[in-house]
């Protein structure tokens, strides 16, 4: 799969990637180590500081990793990767390279240390911001500090998770801008 | 719009509806006073107890009653309520009851004094289970305590908000479950 080209976004705008619900692929690095986890629960939290709540369980791999790094990336990944996001959310980090299992393409990422995905339609560098919550609820509360979207497609069509391996696509988008008040928007 | 008929649901499996990041209806009771806020900054915690963290910004006349009745009703709107929807995030429970605004049906929740929404294809009853990042973070964690879920239609097409007046419509459907291990369903 081709890699997407991305250009730089504003963090403070990631909710509209993030609030619709969609799965992510995340990322981190520690020393030699680097995992890859699949991730369906997550909330933004607030616009600026542009902040992002994530649930990861204490059971992978991936949570010693960020827990010590205390940086991740959220990936976006479009319908393309289903069936990869499926296999990597099947697998651990503990017992294969996940880049190289799934042909991913690690590509450095400019504020943590932890690699983007360059197949991805979107690449959000965080930072720990909170972890009062990480010892009690396995909950992250992450700070966005570099954004990178692709400029093509506008609309990625996403994939959002049901349980049971199903998963919902994203559909059509509507507007009712004309409905709101200015300050709401 | 007809009140939608509803059947027990188990509360462990509430994810297959919050998950995937539709926009709820967040409803809520206080004395004689009431009110319906729309959310779209909310996350699955825990399947058993069955948690949810919801971001309810201090601003919203909901912020109150939540805080002082320690319980709601996450209710999940289908597409037939988004102008409605839309109307309930733009205006304020201050000034008017959103019921009687919008012509929504009060039901009387079995287990909290919130009222669910009947027009609402899902009602998920919440009592506060922590409260520890309300006053940094208005972050409130419910535990969904009785679930309702409509019979019909199968999958209600749900809307999900992007930020700008713009929503994503719930697609279709699609299977992985023979890629997933057993463990992992």
């Amino acid at each position: 799969m081709k890699p997407a080209q991305k250009n730089d976004f504003p963090v403070a705008d990631v909710r509209q990637y993030l609030e619709p619900g969609p799965v992510l692929l995340v990322t981190s690095a520690l020393g030699n180590e680097r995992d890859i986890m699949t991730l369906g629960w997550h909330t933004v939290m607030e616009f600026s500081p542009s902040l992002v709540g994530c649930m990861i369980s204490a059971g992978n791999n991936s949570h010693r990793l960020i827990k010590k790094s205390s940086e991740c990336v959220l990936n976006l990944p479009a319908f393309a990767l289903l069936d990869t996001l499926v296999a990597i959310g099947n697998c651990s980090g503990a017992d294969v390279d996940k880049f190289a299992e799934f042909s991913l393409t690690p590509q450095p990422a400019s504020e943590v240390k932890a690699p983007l995905i360059a197949e991805c339609h979107a690449c959000f560098e965080c930072r720990l911001y909170d972890d009062t919550l990480v010892d009690n609820f396995n909950f992250f509360i992450f700070e966005v500090v570099k954004a990178q979207v692709a400029s093509s497609p506008k609309y990625p069509q996403t994939v959002h998770y049901c349980g049971d391996g199903e998963f919902m696509l994203s559909g059509k988008r509507v507007s009712r801008r004309s409905q709101f008040r200015p300050e709401m928007l």
